[in-house]
Order: C-alpha cells, then structure tokens, then sequence
C-alpha cells in the first residue's frame, strides 16, 4: 500500500475507527515507513511509573514474565499502551530513516540516538526481542522498530551528558521553554513548587531578567534554590492555603504581587495560592498536572482577578535544546539535577 | 469593631481560620459594612439549580418548608451557600450603601439596582424574612441585606431590557469579554458549541472582523446562528470526535486551520478537536466547565501543537457592559436570546 502525508498517524488507527491513535485499541507499526515519518531502531522502552507497577503486580514480578506481559501488549495492540492504566513511556533509540517529507528530514539522520517525547501510548511499536528488563528502573532493553509521525516529539539525546539526567530534564522542558516566552526583564515572578520543573522555571525566569520568588513547603528545597542562585527571595509555605501564601507575596512584593506565577507544585488545591499572587492583568501558568479546570475558572472570577490563566502546555517549539541548554548554562542547576533527579 | 479595607473578605470568615470566604464554613454578615464594601438591600435570591433541586427533594417540594430551609441555611451560615452541593447562585437587589474605598464609589449609589456575579456562596447575607417562593425559577423573594467585597463583582441591572434577559446574557458573559480581546481582524475562528455563550462569542468574534465558522452537533443551532448573520460557515459535527472535525476545518480553511478557537461545548472530551483545529502558534480558549485540565495539556503535547491554552477566566475587566452592548447592537442576537434563553 502506497502511504501518503498522514502527521497524526490517522492511517496507522487500526480501530476504532476515526480515532487519534492513542485514542486507538489497536495501531498498524509495519512497514514501510510514509513520506512523513521516522523509523526508529529501538534500545530501551522507559515504561511509565504507573503502567510498570501494575504489570509488576500482576505477574508477580518476575523479569521474564514482565518481559512476557510486555510482549504480549505490545503484539496485540501495536504499541507499549498500557490497557488498564491507559499511560505508555517513553523510548530511546537510533534513528534508521527519515521520511523524505518528515519535518526533520535534512536534521536527523540514520545512526543518531533520540528520545521520543510523545508518549509510548500512541507509538507504532514492534518487538523482535526483548533482552532485558531492569526493575528498579522501570526500564526494558528491546530490539525492535518504532514509528514516530510528523507531528511527534524528539530529542537528540546529548553527547555531552549522561542518558538519565538528559531525560530528567525532557521529562518537564515545556515548562521552561513557556517561561523562557511569558517572562520579561524587570517583572517579578513567583514559581510555585521547588522540585525539577520549579527549579528549571526559576533558572529561565532569572535568565530571562525576572527577579523569582521560589515558594515551596519544605524550607530545604527553597534555601538550596537560593543557595544555588536560581531565586532571590524564598517564600515557606504551604500551597493550599492561599491566605498564607497571599500575606508572604505581600510582604516580599510591597504589596504589588507578581507579574507572573508558575504552578510546578505537585498537590491539589494550589489554584487559589496562584491566582491571589498575580497582579491584575497578570499571568498565571498552571504546570502541576493537579490543577483542575474548573477550581482555576471559578476561582479567579470569584475572586474578581482579571488574568490570563494558561494551561501549561507540555510542548513549545525548541523546549527540548532549550532546557538541555539550561543544564549547560548553570553547572550548579546541573549538579542538583544530577544530585536530586537522577535516579 | 472598626473595620478595615479587606478586599477578599477575610476578616468576614468566622470558621475556619485563615480560608477564604468561600471555602469557610461560616462567614459574618453583621453591619457595618468596611470601608471597601458594598451594602445591598436583596430582593431575590437566584438559588443554583443543583442547590435548588437537592433542597427541594430533601423537603419534599413545599413552598413554606423551601423556605424554612433556605432561612436554615442562611442563619448557620452567614451565605446561601447549600452544605450538599456546595454551589450557591446569585442575587438581585439594590444598593443601600457603597463604603467610600470601594471601586465603585463614585459609580454606583443608593438604590441602584444590580445582580452579583459572585457566588452567592461566598457571599455573606442576612435574612430578615423570605416572602415568596417561586420553584419553577428557583428564585426566592426576599427581605434582607448582603456584602460584597470590594474584589465581588457585580452588574447594574439595565432599564431597557428584561431582567431575565440580562442575567441569561450576564450568566455568561466572561466569553464574550475574552474573545473581545482574543480575536484579530482577518484572523478565522472557530467556535465549537452554539449554545448562549457560543451565540454570543461568534456576535463579538464578528465584530473584531473574523471570518467565524459556528460548529454543533445541532444542524438546527449553527443554521440559526449563520441565518442570524452571526457566522460565516457552519460546521454540523459531533466535538468529541476529533478527525471528523479536522477534517471539516481543513476543507473550510484550505488546510490552513484556525486562528482562535473558542470552546464553548458542554459535553467532555472536546479537548482535541479544539488542539487539532488551531494553527501552530495559535490560540485556543475553554469555557466548557467541562474541559479536563490533563486532557488539554498532554494532548497538544502528544500531537506536537504548541498553540497558547487559556483557561475561559470568568471575569475579565468591563465584561457585564460589553456582553450586555452585544444584545443591544445585534437585535437579532437578543432575539435569540429572548426566544431560546431566557426561561
């Protein structure tokens, strides 16, 4: 079958039909590759926190019967689509061809080693082998091919970092690389949560000329941001009591607050805390996957703050060179991140 | 006690401490009013409909145990704010007395009359007598005053048009406020859902000079809004099915996508027919309360669209006036409106 330009993978939906292909039971991972896409030789699957702690579980933890569960998902579906979680991974490997229309086709060429950073759950995979599963880290060494579509994410991995730290910092490069385009010389922002994501936007932010107020509960992971020059003022508090939060931004802002607000943290209810710390007509960006829609809808109106509330979307263009480069540009951001992060 | 300029109510929380008003279980709604609030004389309570139903069936549906109730409620309280549901609703009455701090000093004086557009569940109210109940518009008549804060907002009842009109227009009128702002002359928007926000989105996107396509699964709804001269091109298609609408918007927009879209549906999963519609670098804004946070932020990133996403805040500054002008510049708008929306 001849293919044709297909960014979203529609052809390779195999059913339901009309479905996007994560949406999908079951995709189509053979070959030839289309015009538009990426054939990928695959080394390792980095499987998903929850989707490995519930095939461990259910085989009982042993390597080759995990080996086996993985098999026999990825042979009836097509792809690492984990059917009782729904989450999928991530995967390293080389590239073997690039689709003469593929957007990277001129970039990428065969032989160079990439982390896919769209989601496994929506990957056309096919597995010759597996030869290896690592527990502890929820990793699996394959042999095997992977298609990736025009409009999925990649990244070269660097030849001037180790492969954990590098994927440390992909795992959340949207948050930095939105900084990098919300934040402006001069303002005051606040990051809201002081782990991976929050000490990434608190580097961007200072980059980018900001003076950053680094708010999180434990006093340990502001003061070793403060420490390390990524923030100017540190704010102790908890997240869900915006009243608290409010009287410190206060305090710390003469009474003005903040340009901009980055919500890293990793708990329910921080929505309010954020939307009482912006300034009229300011910005709050929401990245903690915690957030609901509506508590962040109803709460700025009920508050009467007039701001723009933005979804932390989890891709800008350039987001992943962008935070690799923010490795490199603070060798102490790096030596926390290789410290704290990597596994 | 003398009271102070207090402009999220906090010291009106009386339990318990260091919450908002809304999250409190009990806030104080005695007099005097600080000097940054707003005293209203309240002469109906608009109880939402959640909070109507669960104590109408929990009484058993009498008027004079309704009210019996909703005197409970409000005297435990110091809110209408319904312990069950935790919903509230919103008030209509006339200004008694505005403190010389608050914002509208100098615009609003005694006896004007005006609906809050905060919820009556962080609104703290005292109730001398209930007068009247009516259970098929679950508004309950009223003698007795509430509090604004000087962040509560509010609108002035207009004198040339129905009060059941205005607070259908009023009821969503963030919408209409953010595209004002949102949309470009020449840009292409879509709207998805044609219902009273979608009607009054496409009226303002077509006054910025958009090209507006109107989309619904109701053949009925978007061949009313293009009749209307609302919209410029309909698309008839069920939102929760994301190739079908692309496909659509593609064949509209010559393969060029949208600039703006507008999501204004009330069913879930709609989150990737409005990604998949926009352009890279484009805008999408969510009103649906029904829009899941996650499904928003990890689906642009799983098909690579980096678009802005923006939370449809509920307030934006000047919104009641600017939704109410919308009517009275479009008479068939406000046809509509009277025709369809207003109960």
């Amino acid at each position: 079958m001849a293919r044709t330009l297909d960014p979203y993978g529609l052809s390779r939906v195999v059913r339901p039909a009309g479905v996007l292909p994560q949406a999908a039971d079951v995709v189509d991972p053979s070959l030839p590759i289309g015009p538009d896409e990426l054939l990928i030789d695959v080394d390792h699957l980095n499987i998903d926190a929850a989707s490995f702690k519930q095939i461990k579980e259910g085989v009982g933890g042993d390597p080759e019967r995990i080996a086996a569960e993985v098999r026999r998902i990825v042979g009836e579906r097509g792809k690492m689509h984990n059917p009782v979680t729904g989450s999928g991974g991530m995967l390293i490997g080389r590239i073997r061809e690039v689709g003469p229309q593929h957007p990277a086709a001129g970039t990428l060429k065969a032989g160079d080693r990439i982390a896919t950073l769209v989601s496994l759950s929506l990957t056309p995979l096919h597995l010759e082998a597996i030869t290896g599963v690592h527990v502890a880290n929820e990793r699996v060494d394959v042999k095997g091919t992977a298609i990736l579509f025009a409009t999925g994410l990649w990244a070269k991995l660097p030849s001037d970092m180790d492969d954990k730290l590098a994927l440390a910092a992909l795992d959340v490069c949207g948050a930095p690389a939105l900084v990098a385009r919300a934040v402006k010389a001069g303002q005051t922002v606040l990051v809201l949560g002081a782990g991976k994501s929050g000490a990434l936007c608190c580097a961007q932010a200072r980059d980018n000329g900001a003076r950053v107020i680094a708010l999180d509960i434990s006093p340990k992971a502001v003061e070793t941001l403060k420490n390390l020059g990524l923030a100017d003022a540190t704010i102790v508090a908890d997240a869900t009591t915006p009243v608290a939060v409010l009287e410190q931004v206060r305090a710390l802002t003469d009474g003005k607050l903040c340009d901009v607000v980055i919500n890293c943290s990793s708990v329910p209810r921080t929505e309010m805390a954020s939307i009482l710390s912006v300034k009229d007509r300011g910005t709050v960006v929401f990245f903690s996957m915690a957030t609901s829609f509506t508590a962040a809808a109803l709460g700025a109106e009920g508050v009467g703050k007039d701001a723009d509330l933005l979804v932390g979307n989890g891709y800008a263009h350039g987001h992943a060179e962008l935070t690799l480069d923010l490795l490199r540009k603070h060798p102490r951001l790096r030596a926390l991140f290789e410290e704290r992060f990597v596994g």
